[in-house]
């Protein structure tokens, strides 16, 4: 299963709407005979991929697939079919499919005489590659990753509003890495004036990817100015005159976006942390003190430290002299108010 | 030299004015005779009671120490007859006595006939528990600590003034924990009247301890009420008038503190970092967001991104739910203004 989401891992970013699966034939004697992840949309899906790569040699043999196999017709046919057809004897899958549409895959290979196993190591596969997909089937809305840069006093840019660069190189590449696996890149209109980004993926000496994620702009007055880079014509961009956070997410849906990366700045970060619609942070923070400019996020409303956002460590990796906290909103707010011996 | 250092650590903060030494007796065999530690002011230095400890067994053998051992008699005699007498046939020193006063040991080591090596470890131990002793040696001012704790949008407290408590008990206890290794504690009046803290180091249960760094309260306009729990009868209190950072060293100096932490808040952080009188950093984050609230550091008098006070990661320590970073200022400012391809 581990090798399974993996594969998955490995097509983040290039399935939306379908969701990066990741599957892996195993013959009677524990051999891996084949392997295999989401295509693009229209393309196969992991386990038809898989069962391809096997070949003879996916009869009897056990399917390990990070989710339930679709049982529907959709672009391509059902993954059930497929798998009854090569003659699986086992399925064992991490996160049964939670959509009413390709719903009954299970069932249906059970019919057939195919002993399934559903649940195997979810929660690791539910926060995976799979977990903006998930999201996006349950809440209707895309997973939103919000990644910023900050120093360790909190400043995203200095008093001048000069922000490059705060991270290093590492961090910097960090962040392309980050939007090829993202469907959309999301900026506030006050980023695009301050600093004026091209929002595309591009590698170490600035070339940029084949695949390029949906740039997107949310500017509710219409001020940004048409010769703005994120306009060029290098990635398709959205200009979105959508009032508030929840409705921008809800036209990026509706454009097949299953995973958003929210680049900035503090008044749109502030605006989706109060609307709880941030499901994880990529904080770069570079070991630096400016003493003032803007801080890393706007208002949020909050009087007294008891009512802070609280938020739980995921990880804590090193980037050259940077440091990349991941983090998750906690749904409680966990900051009760102590009253104890004092400092 | 790993378990000098070790021993060393062990005593660092109980020692001031005296440097906190370790210092190692290995017999011909390699087999470890005897230890010890700079003992409190007035007591044996380490290298006394390593050698009373391994007793006969000293004669023909190494000593291993942290710090060039004195020739001069202060209240105790010089360390280096107490090596000479003991019949020591090698020792090995990690750093040279900086001060003119001490100097020598060496010297009269080598006149003795005892073979001697100089700088052995130098830079791990020049930065470990010696650093405070060397800096006041070398600079004849206290070694500072600052220590803050943030939230990740760089608050120090929250909106209304409340900042109990932004980190956790593990984070808290750190803090007990590092205030016994410093001769004082150093806050500004803003953080009293904010506060009103105790600055006292505790166990975990509220009990104090034996031993109590020197509370200070940098206090120009002498705003502190005579009502505030810094001035209780728990631990000294100093309340300074001195007009700057520099000052206020120079009377903790002249006070024996070598070593100084300073807990706050951003107004004198602001001022010592001016100054270039901060050696070493501990942020203590918490993975929450306030949005608003005094930050971390007040004005630097930073305008523009190039001119950030540039730091180094030593190390970052997971503390429960919080994160430790430990940082040095560098020397250069590092901050080049970088023309290049855009975000
Ligand atoms: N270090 C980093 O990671 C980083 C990243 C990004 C930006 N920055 C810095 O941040 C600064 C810009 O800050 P900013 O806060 O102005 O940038 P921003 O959040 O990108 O843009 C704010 C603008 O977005 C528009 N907007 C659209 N929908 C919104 C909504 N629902 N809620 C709030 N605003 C919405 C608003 O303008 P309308 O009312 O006209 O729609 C608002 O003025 C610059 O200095 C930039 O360098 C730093
Ligand atoms: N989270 C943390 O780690 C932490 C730690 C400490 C404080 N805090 C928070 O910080 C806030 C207090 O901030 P603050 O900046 O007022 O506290 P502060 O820096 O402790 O105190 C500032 C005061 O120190 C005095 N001072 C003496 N010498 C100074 C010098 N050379 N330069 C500048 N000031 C000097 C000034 O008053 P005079 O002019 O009257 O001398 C100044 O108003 C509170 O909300 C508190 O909770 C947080």
């Amino acid at each position: 299963m581990a090798r399974a989401r993996t594969l998955a891992d490995g097509v983040l970013g290039t399935t939306s709407p379908n969701p990066p699966v990741g599957a892996v034939v195993l013959a009677s004697d524990g051999a891996v005979v084949g392997e295999g992840a989401t295509a693009p949309p229209g393309g196969p899906h992991a386990e038809v991929t898989a069962l391809a790569r096997a070949g003879d040699r996916a009869r009897g043999s056990t399917v390990v697939v990070t989710l339930e196999p679709c049982a529907h017709t959709g672009r391509t046919g059902p993954c059930t079919d497929a798998l009854i057809a090569a003659g699986v004897s086992r399925v064992v899958v991490a996160v049964p499919e939670p959509t009413e549409l390709a719903d009954g895959g299970a069932e249906r290979l059970r019919e057939a005489g195919i002993d399934v196993e559903l649940g195997v190591q979810r929660a690791e596969a539910e926060t995976g590659a799979l977990a903006g997909w998930l999201t996006g089937a349950r809440e209707r809305r895309p997973f939103v990753v919000w990644k910023a840069a900050a120093t360790l006093d909190g400043r995203v840019a200095a008093a001048d509003g000069s922000s490059r660069w705060i991270t290093g190189a590492a961090a910097r590449a960090e962040v392309h890495r980050l939007r090829a696996t993202c469907d959309a890149v999301v900026v506030g209109s006050g980023t695009v004036l301050a600093d004026d980004p091209q929002l595309t993926v591009r590698d170490a000496d600035g070339r940029p990817a084949a695949r390029q994620p949906l740039r997107v702009v949310a500017d509710r007055r219409g001020r940004v100015p048409a010769t703005a880079r994120v306009l060029d014509d290098a990635a398709p961009t959205h200009v979105s005159r959508a009032t508030d956070p929840a409705a921008l997410l809800a036209e990026l849906f509706d454009r097949d976006v299953r995973r958003a990366l929210l680049e900035g700045g503090p008044a749109l970060a502030a605006a989706f942390l109060r609307g709880g619609l941030v499901d994880e942070i990529l904080l770069h923070l570079a070991p630096k003190l400016l003493g003032a400019g803007p801080s890393l996020v706007g208002d949020l409303g909050i009087p007294s430290i008891g009512g802070a956002l609280t938020l739980e460590i995921v990880d804590v990796t090193p980037l050259s002299g940077d440091v990349q906290l991941r983090l998750r909103p906690t749904r409680h707010t966990g900051g009760r108010q102590h009253v104890d011996g004092g400092s």
